[in-house]
């Protein structure tokens, strides 16, 4: 379903007192958190849409940094993917997605520490430009997640039941890295055989339904990106029919 | 009171089942943090200080990244100083150091996630070298926490009663302030009219029992950074008599 991000000049939106809004960018990995968490916490929201290249004059007086995700709770805004999952996790009792042991909850945030080794190569990769250099940095710290998967010995992350909190705030990435090879061909496809145990759980996680909800194909992807890097205004609202 | 930070060529401790061991560097104020945290939760521990320029080769096989503060608990090893602080405070039920509402915890994490800005600029300064530009930038990350603090209008950022987690883990730059401008004279020197409500606070700060027990003068910090500066050995021992 195509979604319409509101842009410079538009109307700011009639915020309704008890609602709760996410705003969001349809391809933002940061933003893709925040729809996962809200949705596993079974919240109830409302998506809009902020065209990032040309930003509502509303929103930056709302927020002034004028970055997604952002959520508007009881007259608060608050940003920062990270600590709003934490925020919603301890604000809405159902479903809870940290581990009950302490030992566990930590491990699992460390791998979402460490997981900024994946984002900035990531970003190198898909928003500046192909090298090998980038591409195997890319590798390597995916290796580290295949290690600590293997190591678990468990379905998810988060144990062998559901995806937890540290499996959601890294899948966006995941679900991106197919634009990568579509954007630069079959050097840039990240080889299944170096990551055995990630590939089962990337299976695992496309079959998710808060996962599903959300899903881009790479092709999607490929194209939003390929429109921002040449500032074509298309990028926002002409990728998804 | 002195103390010895074990360097290359020492003996590996003997490391005691059940026993909690905190590895820190006694002018480390990310370690600092530690020390804070576990104090405040009152748990027992055993500190081994590192000598960080000749690090033991015990220390790296334990812990190859040979980073502190580190804690060895349960036969694991905890790294990592924040995620540290909220797995002690997990684990350990007494004194919780959160705020038991999540709007109030978001916005002291968010606090801690801001001080990024504090650390950086402070570390150029001390570190590297005084210039008016990096002290500026000192200042200007510290009037947003004089902001936040007046905001508050409570005597500590976690509330009236005690310093919480977000106090704690953003003291330790506070202490070695005093510092820069022994190095570097009054230019350096923090102006306390710019920062009225947190220069009350800083008094606070100081007269807690926890932040006593650790505290070191503005001359010791400023001995072990000129010592470390000039990649003298005695920058670990000889600066507390």
């Amino acid at each position: 379903m195509p979604v319409k991000h509101l842009a410079e000049g538009s109307t700011k939106p009639n915020f309704i007192d008890g609602a709760i809004y996410l705003f969001s960018m349809r391809f933002c990995p940061y933003a893709h958190r925040a729809h996962l968490i809200l949705d596993a916490k079974n919240v109830k929201y409302e998506p809009i849409y902020i065209n990032l290249s040309a930003k509502p004059k509303w929103y930056l007086e709302l927020f002034p940094a004028g970055k997604v995700p952002a959520v508007l709770y009881k007259g608060e805004l608050l940003s920062e993917s990270l600590l709003l999952a934490d925020f919603l996790n301890d604000e809405f009792a159902e479903n809870p997605l940290h581990s009950t042991e302490p030992i566990k909850k930590f491990k699992d945030r460390l791998i979402i520490e460490n997981f900024g080794k994946v984002t900035t190569a990531y970003y190198k990769l898909a928003m500046v430009e192909y090298n090998s250099e980038n591409f195997e940095e890319l590798l390597v710290s995916l290796d580290y997640l295949e290690k600590e998967l293997v190591s678990r010995g468990t379905k998810y992350f988060g144990g062998n039941d559901k995806p937890l909190m540290v499996d959601y705030l890294i899948w966006p990435w995941f679900e991106r890295f197919p634009a990568i090879s579509i954007v630069y061909g079959n050097i840039a496809k990240i080889p299944e055989d170096r990551f055995p145990t990630l590939t089962k759980w990337n299976h695992s996680m496309e079959n998710d339904p808060h996962v599903k909800k959300h899903f881009l194909t790479g092709a999607q992807y490929a194209k939003h990106f390929q429109l921002r890097k040449s500032n074509d205004p298309g990028a926002f609202d002409n990728v998804i029919d």
